[in-house]
Protein backbone atom coordinates (compact mmCIF):
# COMPACT_ATOMS: atom_id res chain seq x y z
CA UNK A 1 0.00 0.00 0.00
CA UNK A 2 1.57 3.41 -0.62
CA UNK A 3 0.58 6.44 1.18
CA UNK A 4 0.00 8.71 -1.50
CA UNK A 5 -3.38 6.70 -1.89
CA UNK A 6 -4.63 8.24 1.28
CA UNK A 7 -5.83 11.05 1.79
CA UNK A 8 -4.32 14.64 3.73
CA UNK A 9 -7.36 14.57 6.24
CA UNK A 10 -7.21 10.50 6.75
CA UNK A 11 -3.57 10.63 7.29
CA UNK A 12 -3.80 13.97 10.15
CA UNK A 13 -6.30 10.96 12.12
CA UNK A 14 -3.99 8.08 11.59
CA UNK A 15 -1.53 8.77 15.07
CA UNK A 16 -5.06 8.95 16.74
CA UNK A 17 -6.05 5.51 15.79
CA UNK A 18 -2.39 4.06 15.99
CA UNK A 19 -2.53 5.31 19.50
CA UNK A 20 -6.11 3.92 20.34
CA UNK A 21 -5.12 0.15 18.67
CA UNK A 22 -2.26 0.39 20.45
CA UNK A 23 -4.01 0.07 23.71
CA UNK A 24 -6.42 -2.26 22.70
CA UNK A 25 -4.08 -4.60 22.21
CA UNK A 26 -2.41 -3.83 25.00
CA UNK A 27 -5.66 -4.97 26.68
CA UNK A 28 -5.46 -7.89 24.76
CA UNK A 29 -8.22 -6.89 22.32
CA UNK A 30 -8.28 -9.08 19.16
CA UNK A 31 -11.49 -7.41 17.86
CA UNK A 32 -13.45 -4.42 17.92
CA UNK A 33 -16.53 -3.21 15.95
CA UNK A 34 -16.55 0.62 14.54
CA UNK A 35 -19.22 1.13 17.29
CA UNK A 36 -16.94 0.12 20.54
CA UNK A 37 -14.05 2.00 18.84
CA UNK A 38 -16.39 5.18 18.33
CA UNK A 39 -17.42 5.24 21.80
CA UNK A 40 -14.30 4.95 23.13
CA UNK A 41 -12.51 7.52 20.63
CA UNK A 42 -15.69 10.11 20.86
CA UNK A 43 -15.52 9.97 16.95
CA UNK A 44 -18.82 8.99 14.64
CA UNK A 45 -18.80 5.12 13.79
CA UNK A 46 -19.38 6.31 10.23
CA UNK A 47 -16.33 8.88 10.15
CA UNK A 48 -14.28 5.54 11.89
CA UNK A 49 -15.89 2.84 9.06
CA UNK A 50 -15.14 5.27 6.47
CA UNK A 51 -11.47 6.21 7.49
CA UNK A 52 -10.72 2.39 7.72
CA UNK A 53 -11.56 1.49 5.13
CA UNK A 54 -8.51 2.54 3.24
CA UNK A 55 -7.07 -0.14 5.06
CA UNK A 56 -9.27 -3.04 3.44
CA UNK A 57 -9.03 -6.76 5.34
CA UNK A 58 -11.40 -5.97 7.94
CA UNK A 59 -13.68 -9.73 7.71
CA UNK A 60 -17.30 -10.16 7.88
CA UNK A 61 -19.80 -7.61 8.39
CA UNK A 62 -20.81 -7.12 12.00
CA UNK A 63 -17.60 -9.02 12.50
CA UNK A 64 -15.73 -6.10 13.67
CA UNK A 65 -11.99 -4.85 12.46
CA UNK A 66 -9.08 -7.14 12.88
CA UNK A 67 -6.97 -4.96 16.00
CA UNK A 68 -3.47 -6.11 15.07
CA UNK A 69 -3.90 -6.09 11.42
CA UNK A 70 -5.34 -2.54 11.62
CA UNK A 71 -2.36 -1.59 13.73
CA UNK A 72 0.13 -3.27 11.43
CA UNK A 73 -1.23 -1.10 8.35
CA UNK A 74 -1.42 1.73 9.80
CA UNK A 75 2.32 1.03 11.56
CA UNK A 76 3.69 1.16 8.07
CA UNK A 77 1.46 4.24 6.73
CA UNK A 78 3.18 6.03 9.94
CA UNK A 79 6.73 4.76 8.37
CA UNK A 80 6.65 3.13 12.66
CA UNK A 81 7.66 -0.07 11.87
CA UNK A 82 11.10 1.24 10.30
CA UNK A 83 14.07 2.43 12.81
CA UNK A 84 15.14 6.45 12.36
CA UNK A 85 18.15 7.51 14.00
CA UNK A 86 17.59 10.49 16.17
CA UNK A 87 19.84 12.87 18.22
CA UNK A 88 18.62 15.51 21.00
CA UNK A 89 20.14 19.04 20.62
CA UNK A 90 20.19 20.66 23.98
CA UNK A 91 20.56 18.44 27.33
CA UNK A 92 18.24 20.41 29.81
CA UNK A 93 15.17 19.39 31.52
CA UNK A 94 13.39 19.20 27.69
CA UNK A 95 15.92 17.32 26.61
CA UNK A 96 16.45 15.12 28.91
CA UNK A 97 12.24 14.47 29.31
CA UNK A 98 12.46 13.72 25.83
CA UNK A 99 15.61 11.44 26.24
CA UNK A 100 13.40 8.97 28.92
CA UNK A 101 10.35 9.24 26.51
CA UNK A 102 9.77 5.43 25.86
CA UNK A 103 7.77 6.44 23.12
CA UNK A 104 10.29 7.18 20.72
CA UNK A 105 11.49 4.08 20.59
CA UNK A 106 7.76 2.53 20.35
CA UNK A 107 7.38 4.94 17.51
CA UNK A 108 10.18 3.76 15.35
CA UNK A 109 13.04 6.12 16.86
CA UNK A 110 16.07 5.43 18.11
CA UNK A 111 17.77 7.92 19.94
CA UNK A 112 21.70 7.95 19.39
CA UNK A 113 23.24 10.93 21.13
CA UNK A 114 22.67 14.44 22.81
CA UNK A 115 24.18 17.70 22.14
CA UNK A 116 25.10 20.21 24.46
CA UNK A 117 27.21 23.17 25.46
CA UNK A 118 27.64 22.48 28.88
CA UNK A 119 30.15 21.33 29.52
CA UNK A 120 28.94 20.48 33.61
CA UNK A 121 26.64 17.87 30.91
CA UNK A 122 28.87 16.41 28.67
CA UNK A 123 29.90 12.72 29.45
CA UNK A 124 26.39 12.02 31.64
CA UNK A 125 24.09 9.61 30.39
CA UNK A 126 20.22 9.66 30.47
CA UNK A 127 18.86 6.18 29.97
CA UNK A 128 21.79 5.02 27.94
CA UNK A 129 22.21 7.85 26.05
CA UNK A 130 25.23 9.70 26.13
CA UNK A 131 25.11 13.81 26.49
CA UNK A 132 28.15 14.87 23.87
CA UNK A 133 29.76 18.45 23.23
CA UNK A 134 28.15 20.07 20.26
CA UNK A 135 31.19 20.54 18.72
CA UNK A 136 31.55 17.17 17.93
CA UNK A 137 28.07 16.76 16.20
CA UNK A 138 29.17 16.97 12.34
CA UNK A 139 31.57 13.97 12.85
CA UNK A 140 28.76 12.09 14.76
CA UNK A 141 26.07 12.69 12.27
CA UNK A 142 28.35 11.41 9.13
CA UNK A 143 29.03 8.27 11.19
CA UNK A 144 26.02 7.68 12.28
CA UNK A 145 23.82 7.53 9.58
CA UNK A 146 21.49 11.03 11.51
CA UNK A 147 18.88 13.00 9.43
CA UNK A 148 16.50 13.88 12.33
CA UNK A 149 17.53 15.73 15.39
CA UNK A 150 15.01 17.40 18.09
CA UNK A 151 15.53 21.04 18.75
CA UNK A 152 14.97 21.26 22.82
CA UNK A 153 16.99 25.13 22.55
CA UNK A 154 16.29 28.56 23.25
CA UNK A 155 14.48 30.32 20.69
CA UNK A 156 17.52 32.73 20.02
CA UNK A 157 19.79 29.95 19.18
CA UNK A 158 17.26 27.51 17.15
CA UNK A 159 17.37 29.16 13.85
CA UNK A 160 21.48 29.15 13.42
CA UNK A 161 21.93 25.84 14.94
CA UNK A 162 19.35 24.23 12.18
CA UNK A 163 21.01 25.78 9.85
CA UNK A 164 23.98 24.29 10.62
CA UNK A 165 22.39 20.99 11.21
CA UNK A 166 21.36 21.20 7.59
CA UNK A 167 24.28 21.68 6.13
CA UNK A 168 25.76 18.57 8.17
CA UNK A 169 22.99 16.59 6.18
CA UNK A 170 19.92 17.00 8.69
CA UNK A 171 16.80 16.36 6.96
CA UNK A 172 14.02 16.68 9.71
CA UNK A 173 13.45 18.08 12.98
CA UNK A 174 11.27 17.59 15.63
CA UNK A 175 11.17 21.59 16.93
CA UNK A 176 10.05 22.54 20.17
CA UNK A 177 12.06 25.79 20.41
CA UNK A 178 9.62 28.91 20.44
CA UNK A 179 9.99 29.81 16.93
CA UNK A 180 9.22 28.94 13.26
CA UNK A 181 12.24 27.65 11.38
CA UNK A 182 13.10 29.43 7.98
CA UNK A 183 14.99 26.51 5.99
CA UNK A 184 15.10 24.60 2.89
CA UNK A 185 11.26 23.44 1.96
CA UNK A 186 12.64 19.79 1.45
CA UNK A 187 13.44 19.99 5.11
CA UNK A 188 10.51 17.98 7.19
CA UNK A 189 10.38 20.37 9.87
CA UNK A 190 7.42 19.30 12.42
CA UNK A 191 6.87 21.84 15.24
CA UNK A 192 5.76 21.49 19.02
CA UNK A 193 4.91 24.75 20.08
CA UNK A 194 4.49 24.84 23.82
CA UNK A 195 3.97 28.75 23.93
CA UNK A 196 0.55 28.67 21.37
CA UNK A 197 -0.78 26.01 23.39
CA UNK A 198 -0.33 27.64 26.71
CA UNK A 199 -2.06 30.46 24.93
CA UNK A 200 -4.85 28.40 23.95
CA UNK A 201 -5.33 27.19 26.91
CA UNK A 202 -5.52 30.60 28.30
CA UNK A 203 -8.49 31.37 25.59
CA UNK A 204 -10.12 28.57 26.46
CA UNK A 205 -9.98 29.11 30.12
CA UNK A 206 -10.70 33.21 28.93
CA UNK A 207 -13.63 32.79 27.49
CA UNK A 208 -15.01 29.83 29.95
CA UNK A 209 -14.96 32.71 32.59
CA UNK A 210 -17.14 34.84 30.75
CA UNK A 211 -20.22 32.37 30.24
CA UNK B 1 -14.08 43.82 23.12
CA UNK B 2 -15.59 40.44 23.50
CA UNK B 3 -14.14 37.42 22.21
CA UNK B 4 -17.25 36.01 20.71
CA UNK B 5 -16.82 38.42 18.29
CA UNK B 6 -14.09 37.12 16.65
CA UNK B 7 -14.72 33.73 14.48
CA UNK B 8 -13.03 30.85 15.79
CA UNK B 9 -10.66 30.17 12.38
CA UNK B 10 -9.01 33.73 13.42
CA UNK B 11 -8.75 32.91 17.54
CA UNK B 12 -7.02 29.50 16.50
CA UNK B 13 -4.46 31.70 14.45
CA UNK B 14 -4.08 34.53 17.19
CA UNK B 15 -0.76 32.56 19.27
CA UNK B 16 0.86 33.02 16.74
CA UNK B 17 0.15 36.80 15.62
CA UNK B 18 0.54 37.18 19.42
CA UNK B 19 4.34 35.48 19.13
CA UNK B 20 5.69 37.41 16.25
CA UNK B 21 4.69 41.04 17.73
CA UNK B 22 6.09 40.11 20.95
CA UNK B 23 9.29 39.21 19.05
CA UNK B 24 8.83 42.37 16.94
CA UNK B 25 8.43 44.23 20.35
CA UNK B 26 11.30 42.71 22.29
CA UNK B 27 13.52 44.33 18.62
CA UNK B 28 11.95 47.58 19.50
CA UNK B 29 9.87 47.44 16.14
CA UNK B 30 7.22 49.96 16.51
CA UNK B 31 5.03 50.05 13.25
CA UNK B 32 4.96 46.88 10.82
CA UNK B 33 3.37 46.81 7.07
CA UNK B 34 0.91 43.91 6.63
CA UNK B 35 3.15 43.22 3.42
CA UNK B 36 6.22 42.93 6.08
CA UNK B 37 4.50 41.10 8.73
CA UNK B 38 3.24 38.71 5.70
CA UNK B 39 6.99 38.45 4.62
CA UNK B 40 8.08 37.40 8.36
CA UNK B 41 5.27 35.11 9.31
CA UNK B 42 4.68 33.62 5.49
CA UNK B 43 1.11 34.31 5.65
CA UNK B 44 -0.19 36.16 2.77
CA UNK B 45 -0.41 40.17 3.74
CA UNK B 46 -4.25 40.19 2.90
CA UNK B 47 -4.98 36.90 5.32
CA UNK B 48 -3.06 39.13 7.63
CA UNK B 49 -5.31 42.41 7.20
CA UNK B 50 -8.27 40.34 7.45
CA UNK B 51 -7.70 38.51 10.63
CA UNK B 52 -5.98 41.88 12.22
CA UNK B 53 -8.91 43.59 10.51
CA UNK B 54 -10.85 42.39 13.91
CA UNK B 55 -9.14 44.42 16.01
CA UNK B 56 -9.27 47.78 14.59
CA UNK B 57 -7.42 50.74 15.18
CA UNK B 58 -4.96 50.95 12.73
CA UNK B 59 -3.78 54.03 11.90
CA UNK B 60 -3.52 55.43 8.29
CA UNK B 61 -3.28 53.48 5.15
CA UNK B 62 -0.26 52.62 4.40
CA UNK B 63 1.07 53.57 7.76
CA UNK B 64 1.28 50.33 9.13
CA UNK B 65 0.27 48.56 12.42
CA UNK B 66 0.95 49.71 15.74
CA UNK B 67 2.64 46.62 17.24
CA UNK B 68 2.35 47.34 21.19
CA UNK B 69 -1.20 48.19 20.37
CA UNK B 70 -2.03 45.05 18.73
CA UNK B 71 -0.21 43.02 20.75
CA UNK B 72 -1.68 44.31 23.86
CA UNK B 73 -5.29 44.03 22.24
CA UNK B 74 -4.59 39.90 21.29
CA UNK B 75 -3.01 39.76 24.95
CA UNK B 76 -6.56 40.71 25.86
CA UNK B 77 -8.50 37.91 23.57
CA UNK B 78 -6.17 35.30 24.86
CA UNK B 79 -6.32 36.05 28.60
CA UNK B 80 -2.90 36.61 29.01
CA UNK B 81 -3.08 40.05 30.60
CA UNK B 82 -4.90 38.12 34.08
CA UNK B 83 -2.98 35.92 36.10
CA UNK B 84 -4.22 32.01 36.54
CA UNK B 85 -2.87 30.04 39.50
CA UNK B 86 -1.44 26.66 37.84
CA UNK B 87 -0.31 23.55 39.35
CA UNK B 88 1.68 20.95 37.92
CA UNK B 89 0.83 17.06 38.68
CA UNK B 90 4.05 14.97 38.02
CA UNK B 91 7.76 15.99 39.10
CA UNK B 92 9.85 13.92 36.27
CA UNK B 93 11.52 15.59 33.48
CA UNK B 94 8.48 16.66 31.48
CA UNK B 95 7.22 18.54 34.90
CA UNK B 96 10.41 20.20 35.78
CA UNK B 97 11.43 21.24 32.46
CA UNK B 98 7.75 22.90 32.38
CA UNK B 99 8.18 24.28 35.82
CA UNK B 100 11.93 25.86 34.15
CA UNK B 101 9.39 27.29 31.14
CA UNK B 102 9.59 30.88 31.51
CA UNK B 103 6.86 31.43 28.63
CA UNK B 104 4.52 30.35 31.92
CA UNK B 105 4.53 33.84 33.90
CA UNK B 106 4.58 35.63 30.01
CA UNK B 107 1.43 33.97 29.10
CA UNK B 108 -0.19 34.85 32.20
CA UNK B 109 0.50 31.55 34.56
CA UNK B 110 1.55 31.65 37.58
CA UNK B 111 3.15 27.97 39.19
CA UNK B 112 2.12 27.30 42.36
CA UNK B 113 3.63 24.25 43.04
CA UNK B 114 4.59 20.79 41.89
CA UNK B 115 2.92 17.79 43.22
CA UNK B 116 4.46 14.59 43.36
CA UNK B 117 4.57 11.18 44.99
CA UNK B 118 7.94 10.30 44.87
CA UNK B 119 9.43 10.81 48.61
CA UNK B 120 13.23 11.79 46.98
CA UNK B 121 11.32 14.59 45.48
CA UNK B 122 9.22 16.03 47.70
CA UNK B 123 10.57 19.51 49.38
CA UNK B 124 13.01 19.93 46.48
CA UNK B 125 12.38 23.23 44.24
CA UNK B 126 12.24 23.80 40.68
CA UNK B 127 13.33 27.78 40.17
CA UNK B 128 11.60 28.15 43.46
CA UNK B 129 8.45 25.94 43.37
CA UNK B 130 8.06 23.35 45.56
CA UNK B 131 7.60 19.96 45.11
CA UNK B 132 4.89 18.71 47.30
CA UNK B 133 3.33 15.62 48.47
CA UNK B 134 0.29 14.38 46.20
CA UNK B 135 -1.41 13.94 48.86
CA UNK B 136 -1.66 17.26 49.96
CA UNK B 137 -3.10 18.67 47.10
CA UNK B 138 -6.76 19.04 47.75
CA UNK B 139 -5.78 21.07 50.74
CA UNK B 140 -3.42 23.22 48.25
CA UNK B 141 -5.72 23.65 45.66
CA UNK B 142 -8.45 25.08 47.77
CA UNK B 143 -6.42 27.39 50.18
CA UNK B 144 -4.37 28.87 46.79
CA UNK B 145 -7.79 29.32 44.28
CA UNK B 146 -6.04 26.37 42.21
CA UNK B 147 -7.79 26.03 39.08
CA UNK B 148 -5.55 24.90 36.30
CA UNK B 149 -3.60 21.68 36.55
CA UNK B 150 -0.77 20.25 34.36
CA UNK B 151 -0.41 16.80 33.86
CA UNK B 152 2.79 15.21 33.25
CA UNK B 153 1.73 11.61 34.10
CA UNK B 154 2.09 8.14 32.89
CA UNK B 155 -0.66 7.73 30.71
CA UNK B 156 -2.12 5.17 33.16
CA UNK B 157 -2.48 6.94 35.83
CA UNK B 158 -3.61 10.68 33.81
CA UNK B 159 -7.88 9.80 33.59
CA UNK B 160 -7.51 8.69 37.22
CA UNK B 161 -5.67 11.82 38.29
CA UNK B 162 -7.88 13.99 36.38
CA UNK B 163 -10.90 12.91 37.62
CA UNK B 164 -9.97 13.14 41.31
CA UNK B 165 -8.84 16.97 40.66
CA UNK B 166 -12.32 17.89 39.19
CA UNK B 167 -13.27 16.87 42.19
CA UNK B 168 -11.23 19.04 44.11
CA UNK B 169 -12.17 21.71 41.94
CA UNK B 170 -9.99 21.70 39.14
CA UNK B 171 -11.37 23.46 36.21
CA UNK B 172 -8.31 23.07 33.12
CA UNK B 173 -5.81 20.65 32.09
CA UNK B 174 -2.70 20.69 30.32
CA UNK B 175 -2.59 17.33 29.49
CA UNK B 176 0.63 15.91 28.23
CA UNK B 177 -0.34 12.27 28.89
CA UNK B 178 -0.65 10.16 26.08
CA UNK B 179 -4.07 9.69 26.16
CA UNK B 180 -7.57 11.54 25.74
CA UNK B 181 -8.90 12.16 29.09
CA UNK B 182 -12.62 11.65 29.55
CA UNK B 183 -14.18 14.72 32.26
CA UNK B 184 -17.40 16.67 32.17
CA UNK B 185 -17.98 18.70 29.59
CA UNK B 186 -17.77 22.44 31.20
CA UNK B 187 -13.96 20.94 32.20
CA UNK B 188 -11.34 22.29 29.78
CA UNK B 189 -8.72 20.58 28.23
CA UNK B 190 -5.68 21.37 26.22
CA UNK B 191 -3.91 18.12 24.83
CA UNK B 192 -0.27 18.29 24.17
CA UNK B 193 -0.06 14.78 22.71
CA UNK B 194 3.82 14.17 21.72
CA UNK B 195 3.17 10.46 20.60
CA UNK B 196 1.06 11.82 17.97
CA UNK B 197 3.25 14.30 17.19
CA UNK B 198 6.34 12.19 16.57
CA UNK B 199 4.09 9.82 14.83
CA UNK B 200 3.26 12.77 12.15
CA UNK B 201 6.67 13.55 11.87
CA UNK B 202 7.56 9.75 11.14
CA UNK B 203 4.83 9.74 8.83
CA UNK B 204 6.70 12.69 6.52
CA UNK B 205 10.22 11.43 6.78
CA UNK B 206 8.75 8.30 5.43
CA UNK B 207 6.76 9.97 2.92
CA UNK B 208 10.18 12.39 1.93
CA UNK B 209 12.06 8.92 1.52
CA UNK B 210 9.53 7.54 -1.24
CA UNK B 211 9.84 10.72 -3.18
Amino acid sequence: MNAKEISPAVIKRLPRYYRYLGELLENEVVRISSKELSERMQVTASQIRQDLNNFGGFGQQGYGYNVQYLYTEIGKILGVNQTNNIIIIGAGNLGQALANYQDFEKRGFAIKAIFDVNPRLIGLTVRGVEIMDIETVGKFVKENDIRIAALTLPKQKAQKAAQELVDLGIKAFWNFASVDLHLPEDIVVENVHLSESLMTLSYRINSMNQQ
